[in-house]
């Protein structure tokens, strides 16, 4: 088998970095050029000292020439960005797969609303595949554009839309807490995310406003198959990675636990990377430094809640791994190639 | 003005050293014993470093006369210990201020359910102060055996009550989760608690079983006036003290943030420890190591949810602080002293 | 008594949010003016959370002349701020205390060679009082340009002054290593203190370069009495506060443990702050948030070394803390007012 | 290539578990038992959540039949028990690697001393191979009994034999202070090991005393060729896996650099998990997760004391790794299989 050469834009940040790790051990790639503008000139390794000796690459500034070498172009920048470079990708006949938000929604009136800033690419948001990929593996293996999934909407969509789909829970008056780890917010010179700001503290933030509350709604109307409303409360903790879900919906009459494992083994019981029951309660370390997806679950009989808990590591499974498992299929590898 | 004697049962745990660390400042308190069974002999030092050449005490085996040499016992002791000492001391004429949960649900049947062990001094329930000391002040002035809250209660109850009272939200089908410091489930050579079992991770636990919720429900019930029903999910996150606790209401018709202004002003206006605001969002590094309660909130209108987030210091408000502000009003002292 | 009026210049670092906490303790001190020209026309509340409702100052840009109506002025600036600020507040006779280094070290060319940048107040560093309070105390009383020394310093300096006076170690080859919690990097945007980089590792830096490495060398020159020769190598670890250094010292002939805490009882036996002994070994939660200096340590045989362990929190006795003790001496105010 | 079968006896602690890590990788070994007599009857996935779906078996209790139906047999007890197990695994002509102590001293007196209990199987001590894989590669091929380093000693001889080896050190008086993260510890129930206990502050332990200073000096002695004397301090941090270290040591005269670096590259140039420089300090971030050892240094004119920094993860190359690593050369594969 011939290696796919791939190259990365935004690669000197945190999903840019993951998806390196990942191809230390990804035997049909080969890493092309590895674009990072802030950090042009600089060694891998002067920025991340566990890849000395194992890429020998310097980050360089992007250009469409040296982009187009590479069969397949991973973009794992601030929003925004994307859409300006993914067009012209296309044309060459390059595959994009997109680590950021700019394809994600279908609607361009969300994403400015959500983003704050224009689209300029809003013609391929149609075509764009959404890979959450246990949902979408069909389109996803013909795909040029790939939107891959952001890490919160990861962790709260797999675990309802089986359940919304089958009628188990209303899909009205969801309610979605999370905690996320700090590498979540990326690489930056940020005070808010300095070690002494985030150390010993917790927070919620952009409640009511975060930019993946569409893309949840969105996808579980569209693959739920119903009109949905929900509250959505992300939470900064101090830990680097991982993502913890916790997510309250109102059972259907005469819903039992049965059921709710019933809809997870229909959709789910083959799928290599989600593990789910009733009898254990996900943690972030069952899933860090994995592209697994842990989902527990409680019915709490006073309120009729169905209290579902989500663990995966925001880095992995909420970025580049899935961006890996959905590049597999793309290429027509076998799915878990490098995953596990 | 001539000291009060205080002596603490459970003095090795972290709410005992936290009292300590409180009196270590306050002008009108002689530590009279340190009582600790299973430290007996060692000196406080030994445990807490922080204390050396600050508290000269050795710890002993608890003895209801050495008890007695102090005009007032804290019981800081593991759920079923508090009810067996209790009883004695308040036959001598000590003033009681227990730390735990023995005496703090009214019902014993649901003691029993949710604490899992019989309880012992019944007689004593209906008696017993409840010390969430913004709503029970004159109360807590003639108590004489002290319930203080349970540290996840306070941080739930006090955004929650006034807007029950004032008929705000509605009081059916709350969802409160909240996250928790590690220091929350005491001092215990726990392998689950382990430096390296924690760090890294977050989960939940005791999902619809812990302890806390039917404290939660008796006192919003009570304080609030309504009936109430809700869902608690408790997490762990690896720091090492400190609530934030974030709860989702359904809103009255009508009802807009000038409304939610308006009753915490009627109620905590002049509180000195609670602040609360629409201009912020609780950060546990704003309260650590403080008294103090934060309150934020927000509206979210696609749901027509009240998001209202909470942080305390669970050592602080959540236990040794709040019962310190009890015992200051118990005996006459000012409120606030030790405390700010 | 009445109240010493005191200004901040550099109020928004966490030198200067030290300096406001421990003095909501101080009786007799009334904060005037917040300088921070970074976060000018910002509120203390925004930038720290535990000050609402405690200190209603609004950061504003430094000037003199709102400066001058203090007695005293805090100056916790970046290096190479303090020099242009001082002449003049000293020439409006103002007491003033700097917790940076411009003029710690009494030999200019030493300053800028470690500095790296020019020294502009040369005239001054004569005068200017080196505030290690346990060895200058005389000298503090009455000095109007106090140097408050820096944090790896002051836990270096303590444990060996004693001994090197003593004739106890030889002063020759002395190793330092220590390791210090993040915040003794200052607040910044740096994306090298990000929560993300600094945890979960650990690194030595700066070795062989640090600014306090001639800082110890002259003190331990000037207050031992000897010619001095170390080495000293600082760490970054994941922590928010405290030093922990550890010193490797020769032993001279003879000397024995007794030895040394016969040294240490001669000097430090009444010292309020500083804990000693050979039956404890420090630890950083020990002294965290309070102005302690504990010291243990332990003779190894095999290679006649003396090793001590040195625990402070560079926040406190490392700056803000000691700063507080040497401006209590400089207004005749109880040494360890606020601070215990 | 047939798989090699493998059992693993003390399963259930980290060195254990970051074996089976380890081995998810591994193309030729197929995990046979997994003994854990405190955690017998236990899933692998109730401790390790990690491994759910990865890993089905359940711990059980040891019995010498049950691990003779593997071809190797990995020890990863505590200090004591694997001198109880080896010698019959030994007769049963199945090959042993132990992670533990009680074959690394070749002195039984030494070890009696520093691991406070008795040695039973003192006849294999001169037969044990010990496994510092880059200096003893040819005698690990053949060996039966392979004796492990310790996670300290690997830190601190690989960056020291080569510069004693070459006479660029004088052997005397070494310095080596080291941190290490809590896995170090083991996994277990102590109270000192808490999250709570350990986070947010730093330690000095076992001064003089620690069981890995006699086989640091044993190891230099034997390897490098001179008599040696050191003194070894570690350090407990605030870190979940991770060890580093660093050493004073003074040079000969005339030694510059560039010696230091030629040394290096003649011992360590062409291997695999080896990387120095010059130009680089290593960060634990740089070797987490991973089997390489970063070794950095910097010379100090004033003391002439050479600095050297060594980092490696105390899981891995401290334990798992190396073991792994050995491993694959006593059974004739390629010694970085499952480690890249």
């Amino acid at each position: 088998l011939e290696k796919v050469k791939v190259s990365i834009a935004g690669a000197s940040g945190y999903s840019g970095a993951e998806l390196l790790k990942i191809f230390q051990r990804h035997p049909h790639v080969h890493i092309d050029k590895l674009f990072a503008n802030s950090s042009a000139g600089k060694s891998v390794a002067e920025l991340y000292p566990q890849f000395r000796g194992r890429y020998n690459h310097t980050y360089q500034s992007y250009a469409i020439e040296a982009a187009c070498t590479s069969d397949a172009v991973f973009l794992a920048l601030p929003s925004g960005e994307a859409m300006n470079l993914a067009p012209e990708l296309l044309k060459r006949g390059k595959k994009v797969i997109d680590l950021g938000g700019d394809f994600r929604l279908k609607d361009s009136a969300q994403y400015e609303k959500f983003y704050k800033h224009e689209h300029h690419a809003k013609a391929l948001l149609a075509g764009a595949v959404y890979g959450l990929t246990e949902w979408n593996r069909e389109q996803i293996k013909s795909a040029t554009l790939l939107s891959n999934p952001g890490c919160y909407p990861t962790s709260a969509q797999l675990p309802l839309i089986p359940l919304i789909k089958e009628n188990l829970v209303q899909p009205q008056n969801l309610v979605i807490t999370a905690m996320s780890g700090v590498s979540g917010a990326g690489r930056s010179a940020s005070q808010d995310l300095a070690f002494t700001e985030v150390n010993e503290s917790a927070k919620a933030y952009k409640v009511g406003v975060h930019q993946h509350l569409p893309e949840i709604k969105q996808t579980l109307e569209t693959l739920g198959g119903k009109n949905v409303s929900l509250s959505f409360v992300p939470h900064l903790v101090p830990l680097t990675r991982g993502i913890l879900t916790t997510i309250h919906a109102t059972l259907n009459n005469g819903v039992r636990e049965i059921d709710i494992l019933s809809a997870f083994d229909k959709y789910y019981k083959n799928e290599p990377f989600i593990r789910y029951g009733n009898d254990f309660m996900p943690e972030i370390k069952g899933v860090a430094h994995t592209n697994f997806v842990d989902i527990g679950f409680k019915i709490y009989d006073e309120t009729n809640h169905l209290i579902l808990v989500c663990a995966i590591d925001n880095l992995v499974k909420g970025a580049a791994g899935q961006a890996v498992q959905n590049f597999n299929l793309m290429f027509g590898m076998s799915e878990t190639e490098g995953l596990l």
